[in-house]
């Protein structure tokens, strides 16, 4: 069934009003009908069974059938991404949001390719639209958030302050795993470093490492900067996530429907 | 440092004498200059410090100053991919040479976009060159081989006889994870099937199940074919080599050098 997040405003009592944009692609591209049946999301939590209502290119209602608590995300999954050319860049918000990341930290080091946050706040719009696709695609219930670029040393404090664990896949280190590094109590909240693809200049990984972030490695094969994107934050949640499953911890927000 | 997977005719006595294509990218792509040293691997299990002695576009040669063995690679992953449109399943080959596949078989699953065999051995060439860029990029120590691409019921049976233990991620699966289907006595070899993008045909997965693959899922969120490739195949090698890890289990074969 076709999944659509929504603003807080297109929701109007018992009326989903969607917003044109989303109007337009019901109505052509999706080439809905009436009476078909839809999930809209409102991204605090809510699930949303509606009927379409009304199927105009400009716009589009539904009523709505049933209302539940979307699947709670419990992991919360900072990833900080260096600033690289546009198709891979664009690449990891897509394939990341896939996979679970709940929050993206456009980051500029010295070997970014992208040194000036001006050039990138031109595309945040196309961002995020990238990561708002890929969510409904992949049906996540919680839209990821992009945050505003950062430098280097502002990035690593803030989510130094966000997360319970901060992790900096590095190639100079060599013992301790992600799995070595996540152990131990519970973990809700994990911010991953992916450095460019240059890799971190000197002194960066220890700027990272003395705002609480620690050295992993991936491993003994080298990835390239968008595959070790996608795959340490696949593994982080597959740590976690399975963790929490051997808990047997799906407590009262279980799966719905 | 530069690594070069070669043919077996290329390495003469304690010389190291290079394919004219290989000399041209040794010469003109990567400027190595005589007396620079890079590792040759003989895809055999030989890993060959040489230093180069002659750099010329269309003859490089180049003598061995140290063989050691390369570390091995301990699980076997065999990975079947439904054809589907040229960037993405290219895409698939170079992210999952460097995540640590060794096989790849190219299936034709009745949704797969590309139908013929024959319009897919054209391609082969270029596979393998991305294969052995990817394989060379991210130091592997093993060249992942190519199959000939092969129908369901083929490509399956295959499987089965090769690998230990057969997966078939699918969104119809709700329960067994693949920690879950990994969990047990070691493994050395896994089969893992990824659908294509319109996802199997009825009765495939059955023809997989019945031919004793597993069924899994991996988790709650829809992956791409892309995705789920790539990903995938990164936690069965996570899964399988942290378990060998937990059990010191390096043997004779350890890291070199």
């Amino acid at each position: 069934m076709q999944r659509f997040f929504v603003n807080p405003e297109e929701i109007q009592g018992q009326e989903v009003v969607f917003a044109p944009a989303r109007s337009r692609q019901i109505a052509r591209v999706l080439r809905l009908k009436n009476g078909q049946n839809c999930m809209v999301l409102d991204n605090r939590g809510g699930e949303l069974l509606v009927e379409l209502t009304q199927v105009e290119a400009g716009a589009c209602r539904a009523v709505i059938v049933e209302r539940a608590e979307a699947q709670r995300e419990r992991i919360d999954l900072l990833m900080l991404l260096s600033l690289t050319q546009r198709e891979k860049f664009e690449w990891m918000l897509q394939k990341c949001t896939e996979v679970g990341v709940s929050t993206f930290q456009p980051v500029i080091t010295s070997r970014s390719l992208v040194q000036q946050p001006v050039q990138t706040i031109a595309k945040y719009e196309r961002w995020k639209t990238i990561i708002w696709e890929a969510a409904e695609q992949s049906a996540r219930s919680r839209l990821p958030e992009l945050l505003p670029p950062a430098g280097l040393a502002e990035a690593v404090a803030e989510a130094a302050r966000r997360c319970q664990r901060c992790l900096i896949p590095w190639e100079g280190e060599k013992a301790r795993t992600l799995k070595g590094a996540l152990a131990g109590p519970a973990v809700g909240s994990v911010a991953l470093f992916i450095g460019p693809e240059g890799g971190f200049a000197e002194g960066e990984v220890q700027q990272a490492v003395n705002a609480s972030f620690n050295v992993v490695t991936l491993g003994r094969r080298i990835l390239r900067m968008e595959t070790a994107a996608v795959v340490s934050a696949a593994l982080v949640l597959h740590e976690l996530e399975s963790t929490e499953a051997d808990d047997g911890g799906t407590g009262s927000s279980g799966p719905i429907g």
